[in-house]
């Protein structure tokens, strides 16, 4: 998506030299816009690790990358085979939570592993890191095309009013490699002159929200209006949002959602408030194993500090402060479910579908 | 309520010099606890202006010492009339939204209309603003004791495990004279030993939980944990919510609650959850001559930089950052609805009643 009028992704390799690796830094947004180089596995590493990468899809596409970076390494080495085996290791690990990165950097692995010599491996692990990178864009591309309609539709009811979009924590470009997946919808509907707004919640305590999406929208164009999380009921109430469009970390195949803390209070109002509440994602984050979210999703518990500092402009530099200096215990609760009862569908790569076993099945048999 | 051990209202006149009145100076907790001084009826109103004072309660009762300290005033002038007139135009529109402060003001004036010459003009006004700060503590002192039975209900049924309470924003002592709204049941079941926790929201955007309520339950002793605002129905769902217990600025005679933005999602996760939802109010905040919450009670929208901008300690002093720099726009709507059908119960100083016409009518058959 467009960044000062400039199409980017959020990770890229340079075409006047494929051995290195641009990504957005994510850490300074949006206080600067930086582009770093990636240019050795050990720097995949420890981006993935810092979060200067972030948002289960790009962490993996960082993580194929970091093994054909390693791949290059290797060559000046006697000990190839064990060395990358070790940066495999390193990098499966570095967050362990996201699915994305372990079968990503498998996924590389695979493909060099029969391959003989050390140029045809390098020459392999490039070509799979780059088909993974652009089968993220695909799917988040065709999950954009799926909910489009749905925005299209709500458009022809409002006679071309802009369509009011609620969104919550970012799934958008920045957390993929491009287009998103709650946004992918919403920008696409903007690039074809659907008039959109979206109401974008701050998403307390790391403020995703107003820091990542607001700023993402802002760079693409699209008319959208930071709010604090509390706001979203009553917003509903007055009949200014006409969409709830989400992410997931990860669903069950029964279709309740593991989301961003506080995605389940606006599934209530939506639903109080007879307002659509979809979830976008792609299949990837479908955990067909499980049927109850609320028994068999662990909520990770986050440390309290992100809770009590918060990172600002003051006085012209970027400073940290602590908000909550008191004695006061603070939890940190990261994730909630969404039951699928909520749901009104989930916007996937394959098209929509109700968040239910029946509907899921349908559209991925396979599983 | 304690400080330090110590027990504090949030305004009292000095026994030593009864012309000199004390407040708790808001604007600089959590970071400070300072007592300010109010001598004259100019310092009374900035006090209220600059929210050193907030709470409709509070506001009111120091209008009343405002008047009071005007008649001193007043004994140096020829104009003692006018200008006693004067200062209660002033005070009374120092802030236009609070209903208490017009209300206690008049009060006063009222009481010292017919007292012929100014000494007794001054007696008087001690005597009235002294009788409404004592009423406003026994008023929420009362209602600490109707909420109090519902608490030792729930401890009863938890065979003494603490009763877990979630609150929203601060209806604490802060905003009144002592004891508080939502607090005040809270407060006197700690006190009787009946064991409780207090989930406090962060309250986004002025973090009226995070500031004021959780440094009052601390100073007081009372268990308690912050968590952002998004985290209420994850707990609730998860059962570490007995009970939700928020204050009003409004309420219709049919039960429908003006509170804080973001109280209406809390009352919506409560429902789902099959948690009793009570609102505590003193029935001076009840609007008799309304029906209708989402048509009647407009919704203040403020100014955005209370959301952009975040108040803490950094480097070792009280700072302020802008955190969300970039150029989007941002929407600060301070209050929402929560209708009578999500409201278990309103806690008043007569008792509890259902949060409908009915319910309101038998506890408060005059009007």
């Amino acid at each position: 998506m467009n960044v000062g009028g400039k199409p980017y992704q959020s990770i890229w390799p340079d075409p006047a030299n494929p051995e290195r690796i641009k990504i957005v830094n994510q850490n300074l947004l949006p206080f600067e816009f930086r582009i770093d180089e990636i240019r050795s596995s050990q720097q995949a590493l420890d981006a993935i690790r810092t979060m200067t990468v972030r948002g289960a899809p790009l962490i993996g596409v960082t993580g194929a990358f970091g093994i054909y970076l390693a791949s290059l390494e290797a060559r000046k080495r006697k000990d190839s085979l064990a060395y990358l085996s070790s940066r495999a290791g390193m990098l499966r690990s570095a967050r362990p939570t996201a699915v994305n990165l372990a079968w990503a950097v498998d996924r590389v692995m695979q493909a060099i592993r029969d391959a003989g010599e050390i140029n045809e491996m390098i020459r392999r692990a490039g070509k799979e890191a780059n088909a993974i990178m652009e089968e993220e864009k695909e799917s988040c591309f065709r999950i954009g095309q799926s909910g489009l309609e749905l925005i299209r539709e709500i458009s022809r009811e409002k006679k071309g009013a802009p369509v009011n979009i609620l969104t919550h924590c970012n799934a958008g470009w920045l957390a993929c490699v491009d287009f998103g997946t709650a946004t992918s919808p919403i920008y696409l509907a903007h690039d074809r002159g659907i008039p959109v707004h979206v109401w974008v919640d701050e998403t307390r305590p790391r403020n995703q929200g107003a820091r990542l999406t607001a700023w993402e929208l802002d760079q693409h164009g699209v008319p959208h209006t930071i709010v604090v999380d509390n706001a979203g009921g009553h917003l509903m109430q007055k009949g200014l949002v006409d969409m709830v469009l989400v992410g997931s970390d990860r669903t069950t195949r029964t279709g309740d959602v593991a989301n961003k803390i506080g995605t389940y209070l606006k599934a209530l109002a939506a639903k109080d408030n007879h307002i659509p509440f979809y979830v976008a994602l792609p299949s990837s984050s479908i955990d067909f194993s499980i049927s109850s979210g609320m028994d068999e999703i662990q909520i990770e518990e986050r440390d309290p500090s992100e809770v009590r500092n918060m990172e600002g402009i003051g006085d012209g530099e970027v400073r940290i402060l602590n908000v909550m200096p008191g004695n006061s215990p603070v939890s940190n609760y990261g994730f909630d479910i969404t039951p699928a009862k909520l749901v009104t569908g989930l916007i996937t790569e394959r098209g929509v579908c109700p968040a239910s076993e029946k509907g899921i099945m349908k559209l991925f048999p396979g599983k």
